[in-house]
């Protein structure tokens, strides 16, 4: 499982308030603690702040500076995530490319100039899918117009933008389902973000950790979320060990080695 | 999901020493807190003491003073099985019959004789079966031979017998598929004992929890297991809300507002 740490996101308060006030040590700590959590890439997303482009080159500079985990550039516009790979340099992954025809043809280039996974949104120049059917025929879309575009599959993660089980009734089923169809059929990975599933129902944390299992179980191989969930963590190391993606569950026992499933 | 409450077995040392000892007070509190836990039913095993039968007359009758949770009456021994269901009567559950002929014939009498459901382990006169290709294949006869001989197919219960993931490369994998492919073919119930798949592994509860997600989403719709861990129960209502098997998140939110989720 591919954990892209979603904390480094101006959209929470403290964060926010972080950034603004340039508190290093508020973001290095954010940055070490999702690594040590299991984290493969930190997003960091500044769109809230005035100073976006500033901003996120502060934010992973700051990062660099104590932990090798490398970037997730998160933004909806081209510009700023042009303006930030080029004071950043390689190594980061784009967040995020969808088939919007300027947003899909200013990121690519953007991925080929300075070489870049993507996370992959399933949405065009019609707003997001709302069927099941629809997001599975945006996602091939998208998956086949990267690869054709040269973009390595493995490179690419596409996320379905799943909607909340609690809003539409069969939501859950619907999003499983599309992960499975999309698992089997595209050479990508499948991402997403986590959090968006349990919007509207309480103790939120249960209904994200419970979801993850279930969709990993039907091929999601990523996901954005909050590492510092420890449950949810335990949960991943355990899942990819039941999964049998842990070759002689060497990770899920390593991390118990760490103190990992420690109280 | 149903839940099968398996903490009121003899081979727990403390349980083993309250029901030697008659304590009523011990066995009524495990037998109140896994119902309010969640617990469909409740599992009561003697098969380690002497007075086998006595003892689980006694457990049974002390659970009923306390609560309404049908009980299981968990042993190999059809003649145990019968005398207790002689002095309890009615609305217990057995566990368990298998494919064993003398076992076979002997449990389907009790299960009619007393309108029982069954849980039903895929092992046959050749024991237990080692690829998953012969536990579907036990599975199927077993299930086709109990609804042929008059059993609801919702009164069985069919637990594949699972290997622990920890011991064979590919347990997780094959228990996952077998589920799914039971579930996809069979009227009946799918359960497991899911403590078996962490044997060998640290931090069982972990893969415990993981495990029971993965099943769910394969189709698993029952499990015995120990419902005191809020951890695994809290994930279950969860899971069943996510899988659209719990209509409009009522029974998560119910759960919710009864503070189960509470820390």
């Amino acid at each position: 499982m591919i954990i892209i740490g979603e904390k480094l996101n101006s959209s929470i308060k403290s964060v926010r308030a972080a950034v603004e006030s340039r508190d290093a040590a508020f973001v290095q700590d954010l940055a070490r603690r999702q690594t040590e959590a299991g984290a493969a890439w930190l997003d960091i997303n500044a769109a809230t702040l005035p100073d976006e482009v500033d901003s996120l080159v502060w934010m992973g500079e700051t990062c660099r500076a104590v932990c090798d985990t490398p970037l997730c550039i998160d933004s909806p516009d081209p510009a700023a995530v042009g303006a930030a790979l080029e004071r950043l340099g390689g190594g980061c992954m784009i967040n995020s490319i969808t088939l919007e025809e300027n947003r899909y043809n200013a990121m690519i280039a953007l991925a080929k100039q300075y070489d870049c996974p993507l996370v992959a949104l399933c949405m065009d120049d019609n707003g997001m899918p709302e069927t099941p059917e629809d997001r599975i025929r945006i996602a091939k879309a998208l998956s086949d117009r990267l690869i054709a575009d040269g973009i390595d599959p493995q490179k690419v993660f596409i996320d379905p933008m799943l909607s909340p089980v609690g809003v539409v009734e069969t939501a859950g089923q619907d999003a499983l389902a599309v992960i499975r169809c999309l698992s089997d059929e595209l050479p990508t990975h499948i991402t997403c973000g986590l959090s968006n599933i349990s919007y509207g129902l309480p103790a939120r944390p249960n209904i994200n950790r419970a979801f993850a299992v279930a969709a990993m179980t039907c091929g999601l191989d990523s996901a954005i979320v909050n590492p510092l969930d420890t449950q949810l963590m335990r949960l991943v190391y355990a899942a990819d060990a039941v999964l049998g993606n842990d070759e002689y569950c060497e990770n899920y026992i390593d991390a118990y080695r760490d103190g990992f499933f420690d109280d």
